[in-house]
């Protein structure tokens, strides 16, 4: 077994001591961990413990809530009173504010709003009109602008009196013009390292980009990732600077990004929570379940059109799971690629083609090899030529339709606007199912009996 | 559809202009792009377009190399003469061309490191001691290290002198003592504000942790992401100082982790090319493929054991997919969780027990709904009230093994080194097709017959 990361036996240590009773050093050791920390710990609880971890943690209890998973934090905030709530909220940053705003129950909602003062009331209205997953969602409002006419020595000396004022994570100054309009960037590191009779514009970088506030999240993700950015300002229609996105915000757009495609192939979201309670889970995959019925259903009624030939020839119920199976499995492989392809903006309708070419060269070579073998097995074992040849030309029809439908699924859903990673599967098993028992089962009853 | 991001439609211009043999358009445009651009463009085109445009890149070829995914970079350098790479070598840093030597063949290798001058070459073996999923192998050694006696004004003169000389993405200098041992870092943010009499003792922050050369990337990942780190020292057994991971490193381990679940679970590695060459894609293909093959071949020989009974009751080969199906999706959705779980290091033999019994909950509920919906539509379907309380009683049975093993084969896998991402479908599929079938067929067997 991997060694235990130095996290997790702290994780170890606190369920010890909850398990123990031990609640005063639990709390202890709680309350000097990080809220992300905190957090990320609370995920990996059952729900009992999570609780009563809940209720140790001290006045960081905000910052855990905006840091825990959507559906953990609203099953915690269904379980808060008002006062609590107002509470949590009073410390937190604006762009905290505004996430946790946004699982708060309506009522409560108006509540806090109205406990800030004027200025921290309009900040937060209007963070609150971008849509969580567009640049504007993802900014904050706290950064440090500059004019390019001032010399580097004047801007350290207005740094130095901005003083703890200026937001921690700054890494470069935000340039712009007497109307707020964006220039460019003077990172920190050309700040102290250029000489201090030049000036802001002389020194500032052209090459940082700034994102209009519909922008979506997912694309400044990309932008980021491609001219490697530590931040980046955010405009409005005019032109104007009204916010700064940050890397930290950016790293979980691409986590969320990568869970939201591997989970969404088992038909859950990236925010499920490992620990829901049974009943909110059984109902989720209650859905799930009953959507890949209909798929199975289908599967089967075209199997019982054939009833008369599997009486005859049993062979066939004994193999047809081969012939369906190795489809899905060669047009999950081809779906994979095609829906990582659409995600990372490298698969378009203009390349389209060249890949569903390329697969379908792909499926004919290995439905030529798996076939043979197949072929081979399955007649030795039934002692019978008849079966072997059939299996052969079945395989081959269901590779190649999986190859198709492998690249066409993902790339029809996304032009439909349904998500590929999530709906794809559905689709692609019912294909290589239904085709590979027809191809088989009919083959059989046109030519064997 | 959704609206063409700017960077795929400058792509498009590119292919068009390919298509219409505009090749000196076609360059300039080229390059005038940043060489993630130019990589992420040609990770997106066929061979054939993607050769072309690699003859059309200038003295950006290196920087490219390096950001294409490594399956790409090596099919390109196969391809190149010792001459070409030496000089597409030339203009790395030395972190880079760590990354590319390690693609290069062997020969070549020892020509590049002959071409470097002594204290670069010493450099560059330091950094190919590492393995390339470690915190040594992520690091750069391009760092500012400052003693923490010095004046914040000393300091900032040292770093005017330095000018150009400090690494562009330098957001701290890595405080140590005179044995270069680490003790703290000094953001940029907090040198230009504090006070210029202040001494950098006073005002590092001690919050930054450092990573040993031999701490997996993974965990390094996972850190940056809990504590928004944006850079980090990396140090050896000593304690000493040998490197800096700066977070668009972090943001590549984050990325190819969460394409590593998805794409595993498919048989495919995160490098995969999408237009990898036919032949290449068919072997790995082919390889995926036979393991599944043997599964599917393992059910069918289950299957066969009943061929007595299909024969008398052909209904059984009609239903039996939909008891294994079912077990498929119901397992994955539990397994999908727990390969989560595990790769953010939140599950681990701790709360394996919760997770289990939560999940047997879910099982039997969604069991105990989907049974009678099977059991009515199978009921009315064959006139059979026998065939109903069969398939029932065999889906009960099949999701719940479906639970338990969704939940136990990631954990067992995990501790037996082997990745739950690639290997975890297959063996679920074996169980919920063997317990599915075996299930349904052998109770059927028992009392129907």
């Amino acid at each position: 077994m991997t060694a235990l990361p130095q996290e997790n036996s702290r994780y170890l240590r606190v369920q010890r001591m909850l398990d123990s009773g031990a609640m005063h050093q639990a709390s202890k050791l709680l309350n000097a961990l990080a809220p992300a920390e905190i957090a990320h710990l609370m995920e990996s609880l059952p729900i009992t413990e999570r609780e009563i971890v809940w209720g140790l943690i001290g006045d960081q209890d905000g910052e855990v809530l905006v840091l825990l998973s959507d559906e953990v934090s609203s099953e915690l905030i269904r379980k808060m009173d008002t006062d609590e709530l107002l509470a949590a909220a009073e410390n937190l940053d604006l762009d905290d504010l505004a996430d946790l705003v946004q699982e708060l129950p309506e009522t409560i909602t108006q509540e806090v709003i109205e406990s800030l003062d004027q200025q921290r009331r309009e900040s937060l209205e209007d963070v609150l009109s971008y849509p969580e997953d567009t640049a504007g969602g993802l900014m904050n409002t706290d950064m440090v602008l500059i004019r390019p006419e001032v010399t580097l020595d004047a801007a350290l000396r207005f740094l130095r009196r901005l003083g703890d004022r200026m937001p921690a994570d700054t890494d470069a100054l935000i340039v712009v013009n007497r109307n707020a309009q964006y220039l460019g960037m003077l990172p920190l590191s050309r700040l102290v390292t250029g000489n201090l009779s030049e000036i802001v514009a002389e020194v500032m970088s052209l090459d940082v980009m700034s994102f209009h506030t519909d922008k979506p999240a997912r694309e400044v993700a990309n932008s980021f990732e491609l001219h490697d950015l530590v931040s980046a300002p955010v405009v409005d229609d005019a032109g104007k600077v009204v916010g700064r996105i940050t890397i930290d915000d950016v790293v979980d757009v691409i986590r969320e990004e990568g869970e939201h495609q591997f989970m969404g192939q088992a038909g859950l979201s990236e925010d499920v929570d490992m620990f829901a309670p049974v009943m909110v889970s059984a109902k989720r995959r209650a859905l799930w379940l009953g959507v890949n019925l209909i798929t199975s259903f289908l599967a089967s009624w075209v199997i019982g059109q054939f009833q008369g030939t599997i009486e005859k020839i049993v062979a066939l119920a004994v193999l047809m799971p081969i012939v369906a199976n190795m489809g899905g499995i060669a047009g999950t492989q081809t779906m994979t690629l095609a829906i990582r392809g659409i995600a990372l903006r490298q698969l378009s309708s203009s390349n389209m083609r060249s890949l569903m070419l390329k697969e379908l060269a792909v499926g004919l070579i290995n439905s030529f090899i798996w076939a043979i073998v197949v072929a081979v097995i399955a007649g030795i074992w039934f002692e019978d030529i008849n079966i072997a040849w059939l299996i052969a030309a079945a395989m081959t029809i269901n590779l190649i339709s999986a190859a198709i439908s492998g690249a066409l699924i993902p790339i029809l859903l996304d032009r439909f606007g349904v998500d590929p990673a999530l709906a794809g599967g559905v689709f692609l098993t019912t294909v290589t199912d239904i085709v590979g028992f027809l191809a088989f089962l009919g083959l059989a009853t046109i030519f064997l009996l």
